[in-house]
Formats: C-alpha cells, structure tokens, sequence
C-alpha cells in the first residue's frame, strides 16, 4: 500500500479522452504526482524514475468509475419487489425503509453495509441519496470520508405526498433541518460533499422548492434530482406544478436546474421533451442515465445517444436500488444493452452505443461533475482501477479494447486488485 | 460427499409446480432415493430417519437451472465484439472461432475451461451446440460425461451459407460424419445424450434437412436448431426456402418441428408468426427463450407471456456467446427485465414476467425437455442447489421467496455451496 500520492503503475493502460476515442498503452506508465494524474507513458519519463512503482504487468488499469445516482438506504433491499413500477415500488419498499433512517442506530447498522461493498467495487465517485434524516445522513458522511471514496451527499427534502414517518412537517422545517445539516458539515470533510437534494417535484412544495432554491445561492451547492422516469410521473407533475411548461421546467423556476453557479444531475431523462431537453443543453445540466433501474421499473428506455449527440453532459448511475448492482461496470453492459432494445423496438435512427463509449460514459462523461475526473489525461484527479481480467480472458490473448469490453461483462470484485481515488489507495 | 444416491438435504426448500405457483418448507427436508426426488417435507417421515443427512440449514435448496441453448466452442469469446448484429457477427468472430475445432487439439485446449466453468454454476442441464466436427464433439462429451452435469450435445451440420473452413463438403458428407458420430458414440455416455443439430436453416441444403429427418426416424433422436431470431434472418430463409409457408415450416417438411416422436428445442422464436406459433403448440416444440443474446445481438424480445399462457413448452436459454454468462439465474433475471421492456415499448397487452415465472422457466419450464427434471415433486430426477445467500441477504431477514428473488439478480458462483445432478454430488 502506498502511503504516499507520488507513485507509478505499470500495465495495461486504458482511458477515454472523448465519447468515441479509447486511448490504450500497453505495458505503459502512469503517473500520480500529488495526487493528481502527471501522464501515462509507454516509457518512463526520467524526472520519474525514483518514484515508488507499483509493477502490475500484465493487469489492465482504468480509471476509477463514476456513479451519478444512487440511493445508500435503499441498497439494503435491492433485488427486492422488482415486479412493481415506480409509484407503487416507492409505496411498497421505499419509503417504509427509508422511514427506519430517523433512528440513528439503524443507520449505524445498515450503512456500513453500503460503504464497505461500494469500496470492494469498481467506482470511485458517486453521487447519493441519503434519507431526510440529518444524524443518518452525517453518519453515512462519517463512512464515506472514512473510507476514501470522492462522493456528494444529500439529505433528502420531502414535505408532501410521502407516508407521514417520512415526510417532514412542511416547507420550513425541511428548510430548517438542511441548514441544520449544512451548519454541522461544515469543516468536517474533504472527500465528503453536501449536495442538495429535493426528492423529486412531486415530494416538494412549491415553498420548500423555493427555499431550497435560495440556500442554493447562499452556499453554491451543487442540485440532484430526478425528471421525466416515467409517464405517470410526468403527468402527476404536470398537475401539481400547472404553472410549469414541462417537468424540468418545475426545477429551474425555483433556481434548481443547472446554469454556471448551480451544477445539477437530473437522473434518468427517459422521456424528456425536446423543450425540456434544449433547456438541459443551455443549462449544462448533467444526465444521469441508469439503464437497469428503468429497466426494472418498467420506465423505458433513455435516448442516451442523442445526448451524446447533442453534447448534453451524460454520466451512468446504478440508482441502486432500482438498480441492484453498485458497479458501474454492470451499468456500461446494461446502457449498451438497452441501447439495442431502443434501436430495435422504438427508434432506429439512434445507434445502439458502443462499449468505447459506454465507457466513456461511466468515466469521463460522469467524472466531468466532479471537475477534472474520469480519466488519465495530465491535472485529473488520479482515480485509477488495477483489474487481474484473467479469470476471464487468458494473458495475452486479447487486444485491451477486447479486454475492456469483457470487463464491462464479466468482471466482479473479485477481479479488482487496486483502487486508487484522488491519489489515495484503498487497497 | 456422498457417494450414495439416497440421502436427505436439509435447509429452506423451494421449487416451482407450475409456471405462477412457488412451493417453500422453510427449514425442511428433501429426500433422495435411488438418485430420483421422493419428496420434501417439514418433517422427516421415519421410513427416512436413516439416510445420510446434509444439514444445510440456513441455506437455500432449489432445483437444478436448465439451459436449453448454449454453443460451448463460444464460451471462448463471449462478450467479445457485441457491437455487431447476428449475421456480421456470425462471420466476425463465430465461424473463424469455430473452424478452429477441426483440429481435436484444439478443443482439449479449450473446451475444459466450459466445462469448468459450467460445474461450478447452477445449472445442471443444458442444450448444447458443438461444432460440425466429431472428433471434437466427442471430446466434449467425455468431458461432460465425466463432470457429472445431464446434457445433450450436438454435432452441428452446416453445408451452404458458412466459409469453406467450416462447411461441411455437401450434404452426403455431412450426413455421413452425423451417422459416423452417432456410431462412435454409441453405449459411451450415460449422462450425455446426442440431439440432431442442424444449425439453421440458411446453413443446411434441403437435400441435409431431408438426411437429417431420416436419421432422426431411425434413431428417434431429439433435435435442436433456431428460429426467428432476426428479421432479416426470416426474410433470408423464405429466399433460400420459397415452398415453405414461415420459417418453422422449413422444419417441418423435412420432420425436423416436433410431434411425439421428434422432441424438438427452438431457440428464440422472436418474431413467430401467428401460424408458427399454432405449429409449435400443436407440435409441442419447446421454445428456448434467450433473452441476453437477443438483446446483445439486438434482435428483439421474445413474447414470452404468450407463449406462457397458450402453454407452449418454454425454457431458457444463456446462447453463449450471444449470451455472456452461463448462469440461468442470470438468464431468469434478463428474461423479466427484458419482459418489462417488451410491456413498456412494444405491447402492452403482454404483462411482465414475474421472479416466479422466470424460476419456473428456468428449472421445471426448460426440465421438462429432459424428462421429470426440474422441481422436487416425487419422481422426478434430483437436480438440487444449495445455496448460501448470505452474502446478499443477512439470515433470518426475508421470506424464501425474497431470498429466492435476490438470488436470480444477485447470485454467482460463489454462493453455490452443493450441487447434485441425477442424485450424484457434484460437490
């Protein structure tokens, strides 16, 4: 183990540098230099030469993956109830587990779950979804820092159309405790980032929208919600929020919807207008796209390639536990997969995506909301992966873009020998 | 290990009896006698009291998983180059891959790794396709003769439409290596049976699907091929078959679609017309429904839910290496998903499968090909997995059914703590 942030690996390097160009290097260098990526060499520059090297012939190196949306409350009952669309799963599942997080001690039993599993996996940043509650929300916080992941935090805000155990008391008491929240964070971390999080529109009072709206200004914070997942959802929008012209809409009137001060994932975007999508495209906000929750939840299928095409910032989410796997590897196979269903079934003038560029997605494309992360290029973040892909393809057999592509497949954690986030190794 | 065929298992018992019925006896015990299932009870009945028992309390016991379609000279590279669709991708990477089999060497090199591989992962059955050449097909079935696994295997026929290096000469050729293969094999195997394996209709002459109906009346042999994968695969064999009214009627002029005396396996069946379908019910072909390959290769998704309730026989299939894992959990969790897509996108007349369908599909739906296989009703062959879930599922927290839900999505290999395969112990 490294105890320091100046190293080289050696191996079989990977990394994307746009959606359709994989850069690979085998038996190259690659270089952390104070934590942060210094290149990635075919030979060792001189000035590096004494610097600890970490000897990984023959073992693929990527970076670490990036996870725009998951739920750490939910991942406790993931695989569960999976016969169940969105409204009804949330009734089901969702909200009387998430209601256990008031107490504190049940945090403290389930979340270390959460962490440990997420640190034997393949992503090294994500983006969560705690509860409302702000002891459970700190002590996942407390975890996470703990534990060397790069990671954005939100305590949940929902003061309408939730069971009485989970929803707050109203708009101000929401608003009270996500200051509460903000004022006990401060100072207590360096991995560990609070990011505002009103459930969705139809959780959230006009009011709560619009204080959350003003702390955004006050504190700069960064927004994550979710839009457009699915038909219901969308109309129930539409007849909460009349005054709004489309779902998304519905967030940028309370100043939660992207722009140059206010940095915003929306998950899913499966059935975005082309209003709703020209305004994420002027607003810079990012799509989290989770393949395997729309899929389990019967949602649909998100035009992924025409945000591509559209240069709509685009990263992956597991959105656990829509989703049942954390690793973002699983999700790259399943946007590629559902891709094809797209195509096929309901519109063939958007190519299936490539696995370059699931890739991509999963890297770069989600890293780009942590700055500069998400791949190897010189001043990003060093988040790197070392995977033993031969469990499943012999030394020597294979091309790296064919090894990737199996690695999106195949792989587990078992296949994982080295992580790195921000410099810093965790095993 | 036992080395009897008559013992008792103890543990959290399920298995399905019909497609929407899932039986559990938590804490029960199954009873093995003479390698056939002689039931599972809550109690020990006491004319069993002296059997050997494995206490596997705790545990999971569960029928063994039934893969009717998988080519195992493709185990070699899949998830490899599933940027392509079907027919780019036979030429791409399964026929030069394939060609490779000519030489015996080559599959002692390569098929030990499937069978491995096959051993260590639940299922106990399988379908199998191997190569047009005898020498290597035969290896493959000393080796999964001795790994214990119940399958049948396929020399594949194939003489138009492939490159030179794997089509067979002509049709007299191919039916003679058929009747050469069926020679050698003959008294060898007791665990392994041969299935008639014409690959598909844009492969085989007339004048071979004709040889191949008179060998299978001589021989009262099983046959195995596939069927409406892709559009523009029918749309090839109404050009190569203009007499034939659909595609499935191309096997049925020559005796090669089913009927009392011609068990006979489908893969795919995704697009069926109405016709084919009533063809298929009438003649009781079994349909092997694969959907990760008909996804991968972005041909489709199968109408399962019909062909469920016009009780058409119906299993699944992994189709490595248009598949990418072997595992028919796996292959149960995809078939729900891509259930939902279908209801989502293409008709929703067709409900999603449910985690009790997609079980029952995968043990008794599939099973039933080879006889009473496939749940632990009395008679039937004992086909069982022991399975550890708490690596997923804490013990004590979830009803058999959850548990049994988590496993199709959450499962591999390393949670397989026993397996038996027509009451012998596979470990």
């Amino acid at each position: 183990m490294f105890d320091t942030q100046s190293f080289v690996l050696k191996g079989d390097i990977c990394f994307s540098t746009d959606p359709q160009t994989l850069k690979t290097i085998p038996d190259g260098y690659l270089v952390c230099l104070d934590g942060r990526c210094a290149g990635a060499f075919s030979q060792l520059p001189g000035q590096y030469q004494n610097l600890p090297l970490l000897d990984c012939a023959g073992k693929l190196i990527v970076p670490g993956l990036v996870d725009l949306h998951v739920h750490a409350p939910q991942y406790s009952y993931r695989a569960l109830g999976m016969d169940l669309e969105l409204l009804e799963w949330l009734e089901t599942h969702t909200f009387p587990e998430e209601s256990k997080y008031r107490d504190v001690a049940y945090a403290r039993k389930m979340y270390p779950r959460f962490v440990e599993d997420l640190v034997k996996g393949p992503n090294t940043r994500a983006c969560i979804f705690a509860t409302v509650h702000n002891d459970a929300t700190l002590h996942l916080m407390d975890l996470l820092e703990d534990s060397g992941l790069c990671t954005m935090v939100g305590k949940v805000n929902m003061d309408r159309n939730s069971p009485d155990s989970l929803r707050e008391a109203d708009a101000q008491a929401s608003l009270d405790a996500t200051r509460d929240w903000l004022g006990r964070l401060a100072g207590r971390y360096q991995r560990t980032k609070p990011i505002l999080t009103p459930r969705f529109v139809p959780s959230c009072t006009d009011e709560l929208m619009q204080g959350l709206g003003q702390i955004q200004k006050e504190y700069h914070l960064p927004v994550q919600s979710h839009l457009s997942e699915n038909p219901s959802e969308i109309a129930w929008v539409q007849e909460l929020c009349p005054q709004s012209r489309f779902y998304g809409d519905a967030y940028r009137m309370f100043g939660l919807f992207g722009g140059a001060d206010c940095p915003t994932i929306m998950a899913h975007c499966v059935y975005s207008s082309d209003e709703e999508v020209e305004l994420m495209k002027q607003q810079g906000v990012f799509i989290a796209h989770c393949p395997a929750s729309n899929t389990n939840l019967a949602s649909g299928i998100a035009p992924v390639r025409r945000y591509l095409t559209e240069g709509i910032p685009t990263g992956l989410g597991s959105d656990v536990a829509g989703g049942t796997h954390t690793s973002i590897f699983r999700t790259m196979a399943d946007a590629i997969q559902v891709s094809k269903l797209r195509w096929r079934l309901q519109d063939n003038s958007l190519a299936p995506l490539t696995a370059a560029e699931a890739f991509y997605l999963g890297t770069l494309g989600g890293g780009a909301f942590f700055g500069k992360v998400g791949t190897f290029l010189t001043e990003y973040d060093f988040d790197a992966l070392v995977i033993d892909d031969s469990r499943y393809t012999p030394q020597g057999s294979r091309s790296i873009p064919e090894r990737l592509e199996r690695t999106l497949y195949l792989s587990d954690d078992r296949d994982l020998k080295h992580k790195f986030a921000a410099g810093r190794q965790l095993f």
